[in-house]
Order: C-alpha cells, then sequence, then structure tokens
C-alpha cells in the first residue's frame, strides 16, 4: 500500500504539506492531522474544496474528497452545507511527543555490572531449542477450540502432567481437578488472598523473614499478615497457636525464603496439627523445591495432608520467570472458591504457552533441564563456597546446600555497609535485613539471623560469574 | 530412575506391599504413603526394622532405612529412640480421589452441535505455521534478560511496533511510552477501573447495550455503571453531560456491541467535548476495529483527542483470544497511575507472547492475516444475508457490514422463543435482551433494539457453518 511517490503543495495561506512513503490518500490524512495537531491548522479554519487543492497537490480531486470524508468521519473536520470543509473545533493541537515520550518513565538509574540478587535463575540457560521444539509439536497437535477463551482452571493438558509430575517429584497428591494454573506464584497467591477473604478469613500469618510484595499482597486483598518467628529448625510453627485469628499461615518449608534453613520434621507436623486443630490453611510456597543439592529434595508439605495444605509451585526458577506459568494445587474445599476468585474465563494465561510446558515435561525435557541445571547451580555454590574460605576465611555461608541463594553471615553492623561497598564495584546484591517482617520478634530471630547477605548465585550468566564472585569477595570485610 | 523389577511382602501383621514400576526405594515410600493414606497403616503403628521389612521385601537394608528417613523427613513416620519407627498421628486417611476428582467440577451440560454465540473468531483460521515461525525468529531474537521479570509496560519490542501499526491502520497517536500490554481487554479494564477508582471516580458511564462481565468488573472496583441510552447514530453522547458525577465512558465507538451500529462523527465531538469540558475520560473499546466491508475502517476517536481518550485494542478477535495478548494506548497522565495498578513488575503476559506477537506484526504476518480474515468475514457475512433473503425474507439485518456478528431483527415477542427453537436444533446463539444494561431507558432505545438475534458468523469453522446456517434459519419464525 506504500507509495514512494513524493508530492507537496501549499495549502491556503501558507499551508505546506508533504506527502511521500504512503498511498497519497493516507498520506494527505495524515499531513492534515499533524496540520492540525501541530497547531498549523487552527480549529475554524475553511479548507479548500478538493478540486483546489487536489490541483495544488497535483493529485487526483477524489483522493482528496476522500481523505476530507475521512476526516470528517473521525471528527476532525467537519462539513456543513454551504459552509464547506473546516477544522473541527475540538480538534486541539497535543502537546509535543517529547513530553508524552517521557510519560510516567521510570527514573533511569545507573545499571550495575553485575548481580547477585536472589530470586531469578540463569536467564541464559533458558533451553530456547527445546522450548521452540515443544511449541511446534503443541501447536501441530492443539485442538482448535485451545484457541478460544479457556477454562479458569487452566489446560487440562498441563494440569494432567503436572499431577504426574509433581506426584513423582515432589510427593504431592496432585488430582488434575485440584489443580489451578497461575501466571505465578503471586497471581496465585492472589487468588488465594481473594478466596480466604471470601471465608471471612482477616489474617494471613507469614515467616519473619520473606518478600514483602507478598505481604503487600495479602494487604492488598484485606489480610493482615503477622510473623511467625523462625530459627535455625525454620519457622516456630508451634507458635501459631498463640497467634488466634489467624485462618491461614504463607510457608517454604523446602527451603526457606531467605534464610535458607529446612524445616524440621517436628514443625511440619506443628503447623498440620494447627491447621487441623483450627481450620486453617498451610500456603506452602515451593518455589525451588527441585534444587537440592545434598540430599534427595524432601517431599512437599502438601503430601501429608492435601486437605489443609495448598501447594503453590512455579515455573519461574525451574525454567524462565518470564513465561509466567506457575501452578496451585488445592485442597477439595477450595478449588470452586480459589476459581470463583479467578473468573469465568482463563483472561490470564496463554493457551499455548501452556500446551507448550505440558509438551516440554511430557517430553522429559523439563526433567532433563532441571537435572542440568541442578549440576550448574551446585557448581557455582561449591565454588562460591570454596571461594569464600580461601578468600574471606571469616564469612560464613548458612542454610541448607539447595535453591539458587545462599546466605553469607556477616560481622554484626556490617551488612548496609558490604552492601554499599558492592554497590560501588558495581556489583547489586542485597542485604537481609531487606527482608525481615516490620514487627518480626528481634529475640528469636536474630539469634539465628544477624547480618547477613543473600547471593543469588543462579543469577549471573557463566560468563559474568567469576567477575561477580571477584566484586563480591572484595566487598566482604 | 525407573526400574522395572517388582517385588511385594507383607508388612507386620497383614500389610501387602507392591513395588513395581519404579526405583525400589521411591516405590516403597509410595506404598507406605498409600498404606497411610488408605488407612491400612493407623497412625500410632509401629513399623518393622529396616532389616526386617529388607529380609521380607527381599531388598537392600538401605533401601528401607533410606526410605523410613524420607518419611520421617516429610512427616510421614516419626522416628523417637527406643520407641522405633512409627506412623505420625497426623498422618490421616485422606478422601477418595473420585471425590476429589469433582471438586469444583463445573456443571456438565450438553455441548450444542453449532455455534453462533459472538465474540470468538473462527479458531480453526489461526495462522499457526506463520506463528510458529514468528516464534522461531523471536527465540532466536530475543537477549538474556527477556526471559526474566518484565517491566509493567510489557515488551519495548511489543509497544514500539504496535504504536506503528495502530498510527497506520487504526489512525491511533500512540506513543511506546503510553502503550501498555495487558493479557486482554478484561485486564486493560480492570486496571483502568483501578487507576480510576484511585482517582475518586464513583461512576464509569457504558452503553446500555453491552457486555454485563465490563459492568461486573467495573463494579468489583467499587464503580458504579450508569447506562448511556443509543439510537440508530450510535450512543448518545450528547446526554453524557446530563449524567453528573461520571468520571469516565466505555464505549465502542468503530462498531457498537451489539448493536453493530458506528457512531456519528457528531457523537465523536459530543464525546471529545464532553471529556474535554468535565476532565472525564473516554475509554474506547476497538474491539473489532480492523473489520470493516462496507468501506475502510473510520479511524479511531483516540486520534482526535490522545490527552482524553483511553485505546484499549486487543489480538482476541484479530488472532485468538487464547494468546492473551491486548493493548491500551494511554493518555500521559493515566500512564503512572496505570503502571501503579498494574504491579512492579508484569506478572502477566509471557514475555515469549510478546516478542512472538512484536515479530508476528513487523513481519506482515499479522497484516496479511488481517486482510484474509476480513474477507473470509465478509463472504460470511454476505452469504448471511443472502441466505436470510431467501429462506427467512421478513428478518431484516441491522448494523453495519464490519465485525464478527450481524443483528438479525425479529418479530416483538419473539426473542426467546426462537433462541429455544434454535438450541431445540443444536444451535447455540444469543438474543440482544441479554447484553441490555438493567436500568436501560426503554424508551430511546425499544426503538432502535427491539427483539433481535446477535450472530456471531465468524465463530464456527468453515466446515460447521452451512449446518450453523441451515438450524438458524430452521429457527427463525
Amino acid at each position: 500500500m506504500t507509495n514512494s511517490r513524493a508530492t507537496s503543495g501549499t495549502l491556503g495561506a501558507d499551508l505546506h504539506l508533504e506527502l511521500r512513503g504512503k498511498g497519497l490518500r493516507t498520506g494527505l490524512m495524515d499531513a492534515l492531522r499533524e496540520a492540525v495537531r501541530g497547531g498549523r491548522l487552527v480549529p475554524g479554519t475553511r479548507l479548500p474544496s478538493s478540486r483546489s487543492l487536489a490541483a495544488d497537490l497535483g493529485i487526483a480531486r477524489n483522493t482528496v474528497a476522500d481523505a476530507y470524508a475521512e476526516l470528517v468521519a473521525e471528527g476532525w473536520l467537519t462539513a456543513q452545507q454551504g459552509s464547506g470543509t473546516r477544522v473541527a473545533r475540538r480538534a486541539a493541537p497535543r502537546r509535543p511527543a517529547a513530553g508524552a515520550s517521557t510519560a510516567g518513565a521510570r527514573p533511569v538509574r545507573g545499571r550495575p555490572t553485575y548481580s547477585l540478587m536472589a530470586g531469578t535463575p540463569d536467564l541464559a540457560a533458558f533451553p530456547r531449542a527445546q522450548w521452540l521444539g515443544a511449541a511446534r509439536r503443541a501447536l501441530a497437535a492443539a485442538p482448535h477450540e485451545a484457541f478460544g477463551y479457556g477454562e479458569p482452571r487452566g489446560r487440562v493438558e498441563l494440569r494432567t502432567v503436572l499431577a504426574d509430575y509433581l506426584a513423582r517429584t515432589r510427593g504431592v497428591y496432585a488430582d488434575p481437578e485440584r489443580i489451578v494454573i497461575c501466571s505465578g506464584f503471586v497471581h496465585g497467591l492472589m487468588l488465594m488472598g481473594k478466596a480466604l477473604r471470601a471465608r471471612r478469613v482477616r489474617e494471613v500469618a507469614v515467616e519473619s523473614y520473606g518478600l514483602d510484595v507478598h505481604r503487600t499482597l495479602l494487604a492488598e486483598a484485606g489480610l493482615r499478615t503477622p510473623a511467625v518467628p523462625l530459627d535455625d529448625h525454620g519457622t516456630r510453627t508451634g507458635t501459631l497457636d498463640g497467634l488466634k485469628g489467624v485462618g491461614a499461615v504463607l510457608m517454604t518449608p523446602a527451603h526457606q525464603f531467605p534464610t535458607g534453613v529446612a524445616l524440621h520434621p517436628d514443625r511440619r507436623a506443628a503447623a498440620v496439627d494447627w491447621a487441623r486443630g483450627t481450620g486453617g490453611v498451610i500456603l506452602e510456597d515451593d518455589y525451588d523445591g527441585e534444587f537440592r543439592y545434598d540430599r534427595r529434595p524432601v517431599g512437599a508439605l502438601q503430601g501429608l495432608d492435601p486437605e489443609r495444605v495448598v501447594y503453590l509451585g512455579t515455573s519461574s526458577k525451574s525454567l524462565a520467570p518470564g513465561l509466567r506459568l506457575a501452578w496451585m494445587v488445592l485442597p477439595e474445599h477450595l478449588v470452586g472458591e480459589v476459581l470463583e476468585a479467578k473468573g469465568r474465563v482463563d483472561w490470564v494465561s496463554s493457551a499455548l504457552d501452556q500446551l507448550t510446558l505440558a509438551e516440554f515435561i511430557a517430553s522429559g525435557a523439563y526433567d532433563r533441564h532441571v537435572r542440568s541445571m541442578r549440576l550448574r547451580y551446585r557448581r557455582r555454590r561449591d565454588h562460591l563456597v570454596r571461594q569464600l574460605a580461601e578468600r574471606a576465611p571469616d564469612i560464613r555461608v548458612s542454610g541448607i546446600a539447595a535453591g539458587l541463594h545462599a546466605i553469607l553471615e556477616l560481622p554484626p553492623g556490617t551488612e548496609q555497609s558490604v552492601v554499599r561497598a558492592a554497590a560501588w564495584r558495581g556489583l547489586a546484591v542485597e542485604g537481609v535485613t531487606r527482608f525481615r517482617h516490620p514487627d518480626a520478634p528481634a529475640g528469636g530471630d536474630a539469634s539465628v539471623v544477624g547480618d547477613a547477605l543473600v547471593v543469588g548465585y543462579a543469577t549471573p550468566p557463566d560468563s559474568a560469574w567469576a567477575g561477580a564472585l571477584d566484586a563480591l569477595c572484595e566487598a566482604l570485610p
């Protein structure tokens, strides 16, 4: 439809129009819109007749008449009998695009050279070819209806494959009918917040160290989030009985985030006892359960009591956050309410991505990827520990050998200065204090979690690992 | 890890364990979990020593000790000095999976043979090969960071391509910085609802015919949704001045849904005048603006005043609802608030899908697809009109020749019976009454919209078109 012929002419008194690189009609329309927007054609201005402008521009009269008609239909121009074609009153000049293009722009910050921020897998390791292969097979096999509006649970193909995978690898009791696909843990937590609030739950306990965004989401759902203290056996679930009015608790049993401890069997037991005794619900955030290096991963808490535990898993750590695919395994009594909260149709998750992930898992590519990432992250962690032993022997690495991050214990009072020293060396890394619950009981926790760094050793690509490690070691006291 | 060797034995008094098709340790763990869940191993039961069970099963003692240890870690068993290994108290039998698998299941209805329900494109026409090609190129070109947590606006690659496409095809003034990607119109409307409510807006006017789900979403955001009457020139935007306290209006100017009329230029003018005079916002739902058959599509209202109109577009009609990709073009003054409502990161839309759509549009595949679908739907509509003229000459088809649906005007009082007659013939189709705003002014509208059918002629695949049409004609009076 483009037309490289260029033409130009003077409209009325002194209006110069440039028509180029487009169909003449489109070009003329754009030129007139611009002239109005730019204020060169003020509202009320009478435009020349289509005949004279056509002659002026050396184009067909119909082209001009056409363009005028379009702009009248769009509301830029008005055409009254007798008074000819005029610029409509309301077509006022817009602000300069310069201003617009900075609209709502976020503050531009100098990006650090290296990042050891926790929470992201090695993005350079995303299995692009295998994912594309799965997408090809999924696209070929997809029924037509898959491209339509989906059911709120998510695609049954994915739920079926997940039920098997989660039972096999995480000891989850997972019936496809109890699985709900969501666009990440955050989405799942939002849905749980809505469902629990609809049940008149007022408080959801959280661990005394965790992500503030989780607390914020629950708060936005109208829920208070009291803290449960933790020690080196994990969250002190025995204290839940003391928290009257708490209807649910959000926990990371396999690998507490960020402190890195695993929940002791007795604490698992106490959590389930609390849930049964009070009718409470346990939200099990199994964000990195597939990554354990010292032993086989401990099965999910959910297997112990599928009616009291909501299992939340995600592909954000095992594959990539950019996929926006996660899953919940729900107690039977919560399925209806969560679907209610999710909506009449699945308005969130792409059907093609769900089918691709189902194919990716069914083909064994997911297991292979997790296995190779486990090896890679384990090497990273071992290397980190060795390097620290050599170059910063006073620093103790705490937490179990698992997941995508490690805790580096620091001398009291040094956390902030170390973070700043790292930033100075172009390394982005966070202190553990940032994850502390505002009203976390100082006593019990301080003994476990003093000043420390949360080091996301999975984050940098291989090419940046050595540099990031150097910057880290230099920043340490 | 699987191991086809099968073995079995009797545990304690009479417990029979079957180990097959898995590693022995895993198999034994599963068998023990099942025995506990099934109630054959009651809480408190003391398990045989690892030595005797190993002998009994004819497997290595370490395997049994291993399995016991795992189950203790998971909380199924307890191991006290002296009292040996016992089934934990809390490991209670679960309900039968049969019950679980019907959990929250939606009512099973007999699916109709044909559907002429409006709102869905021809899903059989999804360009699978071209989409896969775009995905391949997008995956190859994607920077590593694309697989991470994205910015709330959505991928800049997609926003840049969209800005050009929307300016070119819809006359939208679109700066990439003002575009926010969302997972469908519904998501965009939710975000707008939150942003407007945060601005203390209490009422968002809607057209007197439209989708109830849109009204519901606005209501959930705490907004009242008074109705604006419409006639055969479209929504009577002149009446907006009479609606005090209305801070925004949701409209379908290009092709009113469901009545199918186009907004008259004077009405466009009046809408913009109202917005400017009151500081109100126009939400332009351009759901099918690319599909017009009688003339070139009229440009979007947004072009008239980018600071007062929010443009909402989607791929759900042009490509497929299953993609969950849509876009908003925002006034500069709303960008910050909408991003605020969307969250710190893009927790919704898959980065790969966004990059694939960007590539799909940039390569021209999107234009080609829209062009071929325009031709296909136009043929469908013409065929529908011809068939009705022959077989149901009393039925008038109203609304402009555009979009994916037509309005069939029915004799007064016959709508429900026709819908039932259609259902009787296995045809799902809806009457226009279902889309009527609860407090729509009867007078003005009744004159335009009496009893009528909303016929989604794009919905059936070619193979089902003739059959659907027959069922429709037979159901008509």
